[in-house]
């Protein structure tokens, strides 16, 4: 073992670990720290055991045993735990080190502290981690922002450990400026929740509309990660319901339907918000697992409001045609609002962030990595400007040619009262964009009538704004204070 | 005039100028103040001439032609205006006197200043008030919170000059503590955003689906306004179609289709996010106002992306019929979720609100007034604790008889490629709500496989947790900061 670590990491969860074992598997020596210690003893006893890892029961320790400039990674819950272990480490470090935040950091978060550590000459990243405890342990996508002087100390270890494509490009490369790297996974995990939500409803509609078992299913996302929707989601769906409990029945059957939301995918929802930037099917996707959470109250509704009887009389493999290609439209359209969002962002916060290679990072690695990824990156190489996803030749082609099937499952869900709201808003959303006029038109009108707020016309240019006494009553004062 | 004024009021823009002849015809002598002093003189010069109002011309001369203690209502921009207005009437008030804050105020702020306030010896009202300019001078809906100290101070003049139901009872009551009043506000404006919505949705497929003018549109929501969904906003919506611009064509065909959303809809849209509760309809709502905003987009995107021609072959009178039952389900699926939102609130915040109390609030007087919000009040009353507004007897049976309906609505607009995203998300949440199981056991299999996030079953007690090492690889270890 190197008498001075190559870098060191706090935080022996599962990420922290699997991230450590990485690292030391790509000949990188690491000194570990944990707060409760017992976990750095039993860590080197088990899965560290014999390997270039170190083990420190204090930070002053723990720093002594890294080189100059060291490079410290954080793997620790999200939120004031990592302020006061920054604080709680800056004692220690010098000018010029490297701290790093692997965590789920929110982004202002990682735009303050980057501000904050700069200040006293410490460099800083907030780095996305994605893959999960497998992603982690042979390669996850690494999306760092921050400090950009300390992105040359940090990517030969990060690129070195991040998943590769094909071509043995790292799904690692530098985001952005303070919290981009964070905002970017942040919309990764967005993006994460409505991919998994599409999925569900393809479930559910297979399972309580065309009645099929987990094994049929199953063999339908066999089917399905060959093709265009090949990606980890589809392939761990496929696994997933061929895993059978101890009793032999499908242990998915077994699972009780509640999911937690709380974090990366409600972010998201309100970054779109404040940011104006109609993120749709991320939005419903939070909002399912928000229903999904009320178990007994949905329970106690079951018995109480009726609704159709599922039935359906047509073409079965059709179907499971077009929810394939419903499926494949959606996330379409989930990925163009999620890149319509950054780079609204990007305007926002003064990054220059490069959309093909966000793409590539999501490639391989992270969870939600996807032959899909590679055509994203064609598009945004071809026109990094590309104002939606949806205007690049090969997606519009793709969702055209989907959109027939897309239209019957959406039909076919909301006809036998079985709930489809990804896939439906996400259609909702593809009908609006394509729409030179929506009925706004209307809306500005109420406006006018009950709050003086003015319109403007088509047939004038944009900034004039109208105002219409609609009623003959009230005066001819436009409103200025009274935003509804 | 009297020697001093019953109330003060700052800000003089139209609803503030409204506000103020309201009281004033109620019999109240009102002082009035603002920053630019020429609205001051403009406004005595005209609409408040020969009236027991009063000018002033700074903050010290206005404080002092009040009467003790004193009420003074700020009717301006919210934000840091706010504060600095405080701030600078601060140095005239004695304890006991009272500020109220009559603007779109987001509840968080409120809470901060009735605290502030409070510890200097001053009371302070949150109060929302609804209705627009028009309502602003004839009755609005006033919903007051903050320091309850200070209502039987401003009762007499809120209850006078608010809106009245058929019985005489006024839109106005004590919704609460802290910023509980300007919280009740907010979603009210977003049930407002939803209302719009859906009343939009059910135009455009008039229009683009039935190709229905707007003289014929006129008469649908006329006859509409005599049933289920008799309401201002279908009223103003009926007068609308109908009035003609100089050239004699409908003005709405000219106004231009983009509408603004910034403010107390996305606040909605973010309370439901951070509460945990699935709003939908209105996260549609403010969502299709940022699609609406981006008109030039979407010209260019009508140009390259294709879909089906609407065509309708059926029964237009039907689908007439078909399109009130899908707006009047929807209408009520929203104000389920919105009241869902303001129970949560209340258990988050420690708010004792009257749900029954809120609906009368909202009966008249403001933009969502409606016959409807009487049934509401019926629900609640009957029952404070209801879990959702849709499991009252009667909304669960006008649901149910309205869904056939609505089922061939959100059908024949998803098949048609007319986008009615409020309407299909409302129908969504409704047999979201109504299944005892959803898919959400597949995500939460995701999650335990990528993620080591664990999960419950349905064969064990709730709060037992397991994680299954699905792929034989990886550890046992189960995650604890990593959460997606």
């Amino acid at each position: 073992m190197k008498a001075l670590s190559d870098i060191g990491l706090v935080g022996l969860a599962v990420m922290g670990e699997n991230l450590v074992l990485n690292m030391e598997s790509k000949g990188f020596t690491v000194s570990v720290f944990n707060r409760s210690t017992e976990k750095v003893d039993k860590f080197l006893a088990n899965r560290g055991k014999d390997k270039n890892i170190r083990g420190a029961h204090n930070l002053e320790e723990f720093v002594a045993s890294l080189e100059r400039p060291r490079k410290i990674m954080l793997m620790i819950k999200a939120g004031p735990a990592v302020d006061a272990t920054i604080e709680s480490i800056l004692p220690y470090l010098e000018k010029g080190d490297v701290l790093i935040d692997g965590g789920n950091t929110h982004f202002p978060d990682t735009n303050r502290r980057t501000k904050y550590l700069q200040e006293k000459g410490i460099l800083y990243i907030g780095t996305g981690v994605s893959g999960g405890e497998e992603g982690a342990l042979l390669g996850p996508s690494i999306m760092p922002g921050g400090s950009k002087e300390a992105w040359p100390l940090v990517k030969p270890i990060f690129q070195s450990i991040a998943a590769k494509v094909e071509d043995g490009s790292p799904c690692c490369d530098w985001v952005g400026e303070d919290g981009a790297g964070h905002f970017v996974k942040m919309v990764h995990n967005g993006i994460e929740y409505g991919d998994m939500q599409l999925i569900t409803e393809a479930y559910q509609i297979m399972k309580d509309l065309l009645g099929m078992s987990a094994d049929e299913m199953h063999e339908v996302f066999k089917e399905w990660n060959t093709g265009d929707l090949d990606s980890y989601l589809i392939e761990i769906t496929r696994d997933i319901l061929a895993f059978k409990d101890e009793d032999g029945e499908p242990l998915v059957d077994k699972i009780l339907d509640t999911a937690g939301q709380k974090g990366t995918g409600k972010w998201t929802g309100v970054a779109a918000l404040d940011l104006g930037i109609p993120l749709t099917l991320i939005g419903e996707a939070v909002f399912s697992r928000c229903l999904s959470a009320v178990k007994e109250e949905r329970v106690e509704a079951s018995k109480i409001l009726s609704g159709p009887t599922p039935t359906f009389t047509g073409d079965k493999k059709q179907l499971i045609d077009d929810l394939r290609d419903a499926l494949f439209a959606s996330k379409i359209v989930s990925y163009a609002q999620g890149y319509a969002l950054m780079r609204e962002a990007a305007k926002e916060y003064n990054w220059d962030l490069n959309y093909g290679g966000i793409a590539l990072m999501w490639r391989g690695g992270c969870i939600i990595r996807s032959a899909f990824l590679g055509k994203i990156k064609e598009a945004f190489d071809a026109n990094n400007s590309l104002a939606n996803l949806l205007l690049d030749p090969y997606f519009k082609d793709k969702v055209e040619k989907a959109q027939a099937g897309w239209r019957r499952v959406a039909a076919a869900a909301l006809t036998n009262g079985i709930p489809a709201p990804a896939m439906t808003t996400a259609l909702n959303y593809f009908d609006g964009y394509r729409c030179d006029r929506l009925p706004a038109n209307l809306l500005q009108a109420q406006r006018d009538y009950f709050g003086a707020h003015t319109y403007e016309r088509i047939d004038k240019p944009r900034g004039e704004f109208f105002h219409t006494n609609w009623t003959g009553r009230g005066g001819d004062t436009a409103s200025t204070t009274y935003n509804v």
